[in-house]
């Protein structure tokens, strides 16, 4: 596996854009649009909060039923969440207009939103976008990054990623980017991801693949523990790289799903390292858990603490906290047989263990916590099961980002 | 009932004291003592994470099985928490020592700790600060609210409240302390509270009586989500209002749950409002709920989502929010059928119904969300049960306090 230049257009045979369409903002773009010349088998994953946006229900009912997939508009600004019967109509006239447009079904088009919730989409806007998004699609690395900034809302940074993997002989390649700031606590994925490739997989693999991949990786990612009403994650196979179709979990399979979750890992960490306000990434790994689950929860409770990550944003060792965090998680264990460490490029350091504080300089500890990645290392002793997740500090501009959003 | 001045030396036998022991801060009362002139019936609850404080495991052993308890003392600046056997021991030896000052087994003595985690005790300065509490402890109101200012750490108020209430034709008075601002997210009650009563009341009803309240009252707070590790809530019945003992569940079992709900969801407000960095009270109340438990999760989740206390902090309307929290809260429903109005001592406002926005005045429902105390009522329509719950804003506050609380 070797990671190349570009995101979802640097697979075959798939075109993207990013374009001015006013929906929110003014002299930003926000509309994408991510489109393959050939159709595509599609797999996703959804929000788990009971409060669905209008997109997600259209999304999940033509991943789950539509035959295959060939487009997707996306826009940034407004969320077209709480929006009832109006939004979903929304959702279908945006896929109609784009359908008749590229000459293909409506249940091949895709669509995602995120911003405000709320709020109706303006569908004049919207359609007006679609026109300008299908003259400028392109499949050049350069659409690929305009799509990419184009579905920013609070981001800093765009996020994209690509991968060339070797499958029964052909060279596959997978894309991918992703926007999210704020509102992530995945339960499914967070946010909106979408990775292409010409990948050659039966649609159960795929869906499966995907299904299986987001548990470790955006999942285990959190910046405020808000669940969002809009997670979508969206992969669309179109099968151009020629390989042997993926039907069972043989090698091919193993090899994809390797590029898959260097995919997905590498963008939920841009998206807990960009959160809201963030200065800093911050990884807890937990090693010598009993199950995989309980590692799971023991990370993540970690990765959610206010108070931990309000002590990484004032680079203060403040280790109890994490094991408080680690305390309510609600996994059961003796904090006498933990062991934590604190770990990033300035160092490691052996911070607790035996039940109390380890004799550390503070200086030191204080050193390590500055960097921009760090990682607090907890061996809980009572098995081989290990989880990473990853988030951010909590920092003033959360505070600011989070009270006044809307204006 | 009536609401009477005073707080833990309010109900008859009872006295306290706050004085200056030099923990950890300096020129600040951080050691205080409340004490019974006969021996107290004690019931608590404990906190559930297992990360347990020494104090916490004495105090749970003393409540499980001594006969009775006649003192507490309680300092601030310094847990006990994460300090092994060493943090165990110190417990004891102050147990002790306060035990042979009095005259009393140490079995009598509960000691309580919050501050820093991780931190040893220094016993010597407890034992001196034992000796100043015996020698300045009192049965005056006075000396009720030394103690109350002695428990503080980042509270910006004390918290304390009385009441008397008939019960079999006496006169039988409770009253309470708490403190708490951080680390609140109490899953039996949290922080440190409180409850001092001259009710003749047996142990196995006290207890009763209190392991039901904190499940509406303390149970249904939270400012950080961070379940502390040394969450502990104490009271204790002296028997001196010589009502006949209640040791069932009859009318005057239900006349002194009253009152000790009326203490203890008093305390829990002002814990909440007076939550690390909080300008407001934010209350949510759940009604039409189909069980009491789906109101309570509801409520909670409300008033935990950092993106919602971020927006009371910046007065700003953004309802979407609290679906999205109620969406991801665990709890099934139809977001067509849910009502939601803002409410405030500025007036009451319908904001969501029938699945969008209702036509509200922006200007208005800042209006209403610039009070101290700030409202969020929210009809499920699926049933009869109902619930609240009390969190506060997020403001740049709690991160500058928990970003260097250390130092």
């Amino acid at each position: 596996m070797k990671q190349i230049d570009g995101g979802v257009t640097a697979a075959k045979g798939f075109e993207a854009a990013g374009v001015e369409a006013g929906i929110k903002y003014q002299n930003r773009k926000d509309m994408a649009m991510i489109y393959s010349v050939v159709s595509c088998k599609a797999a996703g994953t959804f929000t788990t909060n009971v409060v669905k946006a209008a997109p997600v229900l259209w999304d999940k009912k033509i991943v789950e039923t539509a035959p295959y997939v060939q487009a997707v508009i996306v826009n940034s600004g407004i969320a077209n969440a709480c929006t009832g019967r109006q939004g979903l109509d929304c959702c279908e006239e945006i896929a109609d207009y784009t359908g008749k447009l590229l000459n293909i079904p409506a249940s091949a088009v895709l669509v995602c939103s995120t911003g405000v919730i709320g709020m109706q989409l303006p569908v004049d806007k919207m359609t007006a976008g679609v026109e300008k998004l299908l003259n400028a699609k392109q499949s050049t690395l350069a659409a690929g990054l305009d799509a990419a900034k184009a579905i920013m809302t609070t981001d800093t940074v765009h996020k994209q990623i690509a991968v060339e993997v070797e499958i029964g002989g052909k060279t596959v390649t997978l894309g991918g980017m992703c926007k999210g700031s704020g509102m992530i606590h995945p339960n499914m994925c967070t946010m909106l991801g979408f990775v292409t490739t010409d990948a050659n997989i039966s649609k159960k693999m795929l869906q499966k693949a995907v299904s299986e991949d987001v548990v470790d990786s955006f999942n285990m990612i959190s910046v405020d523990g808000d669940t969002s009403t809009n997670d979508t994650l969206l992969v669309m196979a179109n099968g151009l790289a020629e390989n042997e179709e993926i039907k069972e979990e043989n090698e091919d399979y193993k090899a994809f799903c390797e590029a898959l979750h260097f995919i997905t890992t590498y963008l939920a960490k841009k998206m807990a390292g960009d959160g809201e306000g963030a200065t800093a990434l911050f990884e807890t790994k937990v090693i010598g858990a009993k199950t995989k689950e309980d590692a799971r929860v023991l990370a993540k409770s970690v990765i959610c603490s206010s108070l931990t990550k309000a002590a990484i944003f004032g680079h203060d060792a403040n280790w109890g906290r994490i094991l408080c965090a680690l305390g309510y998680s609600g996994v059961t264990f003796d904090p006498d047989n933990v062991d934590l460490y604190f770990e990033s490029k300035s160092g490691k350091m052996h911070i607790f263990g035996n039940g109390v504080a380890c004799d550390y300089s503070e200086e030191e500890a204080t050193g390590i916590l500055s960097d921009p990645e760090v990682t607090a290392l907890v061996d809980m002793h009572m098995g081989d099961a290990e989880a990473t997740a990853w988030g951010c500090d909590l920092s003033y501009d959360y505070v600011k980002i989070n009270a006044d959003y809307r204006s």
